[in-house]
């Protein structure tokens, strides 16, 4: 029989129907090529630092400012959704109000291998990759025009990525998003209700039951959420409290970095290679209390297409139920057969300068 | 200068980067072939009624139940998201809320042919396909257990049409979906404020501006709305108000069946045959005064990937301009060429069963 099931975290419902599918391994299909056609001419490849805008953060082994020897670079989108100047006072009346689309929209490069993906990079690689997310996300939030931002990554064509070159975005808002303040508004109703974080609860729920986990460290878990949308459709979370990415401490950044590549890595090895996206969900730039919001990471393989009714309603059929999900991807190895630790790398200098744009 | 747009009936803000696409022209490259492969096995064509559930409405010009000589023929989903049987009490706690999927999932196949499109159907076909859609639409609203119901076509397979032959689905669900509240609610406090219809002062602004018009008959306008979340995103309202499709009289179904064929023919020649989504966004069956909604069609073409920003916020970014698409299909031509009139078609035989499943 079909499930309906209710997202706790945003009231949508979603209806669970396995009958229309088979079994989980029916995804497992090879989607997204792993060696791109678009190496020789890609932007990102070292060498050709001057096909982006200057570089706003980068982390170096060598060479100059916007020369090779970088191991993650972060850029100016070359193509901005959002710009940084411009007016921000809505006009136009209630039917047609519109400001100018101020704000920011940042590449970061993850590393200066062409032919890989985030989920197969060495451990202190990813590391650096989620500092240079920190570092541009809290400096962003310097400027008091921007009330929210998000980091996301597109991994594949059917995802939406246009380079294959890893690469994640960071995208500032002057206004919050529809999605974010729906979040809010339910995290608010639960704290006043239960006196608790929602994502706490589920988080403690989640773990006790223990059918939903995919992976955990001491910090993190991850987990099929109960109405998932999508198959496979994984969400990693502090199991502590925290609000807000920009509070992640260094050690805190060690145990993402193993829960993010442990997550990727069985999706990757499960399904093939499968095409997804990611999307830190995070505490807003304007002040709020700490305990109404709970930062964490959605993925989202890209394994079905999204059809009238799920467009048209925000109602969601998903063919596979997250239980058999969780239960494929635990078997899956969270690390690449026989990984050796890696060598003792290079120093690095970090350079970030604030406020660069 | 990208530009932020807020959707007045959602919410949702969209960023519109007209900079990154160049011209409408772009978009125009067809992408689904009109001639299908599963022509040989497709359950859907005459001869092959015992392919699918019984019938439960159709328009026949010969032949008894569930055999050829039918124009329109409306059946359960041989693979239903929602059953008609179970359990409608939720359970679970506010963590893990759940029900059984109670509801009904109906196919309309709107043609005997199998190699054409909704745009391209005589207008008298059409006339029958909406006939079909509000026989459907009302009778399921006769269950006291389903609250709201959505119809819904899916063109081409980048858009989740899993099979080729022409038809749409009509999903009946025992909740509101989240996104048709939002709607409700945004024109509740609009119409507190103005003692209006939020989508009644759209149409008027539309008109009286005229720039995102695409096409317009005594009874419905077809328009590009001013936050478009696609490039070539078409809108239909009824010019008068009218909550529920449901309410539609058969001079109005006339008329509709006009605007929907020209939108859906103008998207067919300008974009060459573009993979879409349609869905009828209707008043929920639970009572509801007469004012607070307008029903609608909301037309998707799925020229564009969705990515994780999208994904994520609910904040789109459109690639063309509301203006320019509607320039663009304003131009284009509403009727196949040298359309001759049709001939006498035979007389017809609608059969339906009230609460048939």
């Amino acid at each position: 029989m079909p499930e309906l099931r209710r997202d706790v975290v945003s009231g949508r419902w979603v209806i669970i129907a396995t009958e229309r599918a088979s079994r989980p391994t029916d995804f497992a299909r090879g989607r997204e090529p792993l060696v791109a056609a678009d190496r020789d001419r890609c932007p990102f490849c070292p060498g050709r630092e001057d096909q982006t805008p200057p570089e706003i953060y980068a982390v170096r082994t060598a060479g100059p400012r916007d020369g090779p020897g970088w191991r993650v670079r972060v850029v100016p989108n070359r193509y901005p959704a959002l710009r940084i100047e411009g007016e921000l006072q809505a006009e136009g009346g209630p039917l047609f109000e519109r400001m100018d689309a101020v704000g920011a929209h940042e590449v970061i490069v993850e590393t200066p291998e062409h032919d890989t993906h985030l989920g197969l990079l060495p451990g202190d690689q990813v590391v650096e990759v989620l500092r240079a997310y920190r570092e541009r996300y809290v400096d962003l939030d310097q400027d008091p025009r921007f009330q929210y931002a998000t980091l996301f990554r597109n991994h594949g064509r059917t995802a939406g990525a246009s380079l294959a070159h890893p690469h994640s975005q960071l995208i500032a808002l002057p206004v919050i998003p529809r999605r974010a303040e729906e979040e809010l508004e339910v995290a608010r109703r639960y704290f006043v209700e239960h006196a608790r974080c929602l994502y706490c609860d589920v988080v403690s729920a989640e773990l006790q039951r223990g059918e939903r986990v995919v992976y955990e460290n001491d910090v993190f878990l991850a987990y099929e959420p109960y109405a998932s949308r999508f198959p496979f459709e994984t969400w990693i979370l502090p199991k502590f409290h925290q609000a807000s990415f920009g509070r992640l401490e260094d050690e805190e950044l060690q145990e993402l970095a193993d829960a993010l590549r442990a997550t990727l890595y069985k999706l990757h090895a499960a399904l093939d290679n499968p095409p997804y996206n990611f999307i830190v969900h995070s505490a807003p730039y304007v002040p709020l209390p700490e305990h109404l919001y709970h930062w964490h990471i959605e993925i989202m393989p890209r394994l079905t297409s999204v059809a009238g009714f799920e467009w048209g309603t925000g109602f969601y059929i998903n063919v596979i139920s997250p239980e058999q999900a969780a239960a494929f991807l635990r078997e899956a190895p969270a690390r690449p057969p026989a990984e050796t630790p890696a060598p003792p790398r290079e120093p690095v200098e970090v350079h970030g300068e604030v406020g660069a744009q």
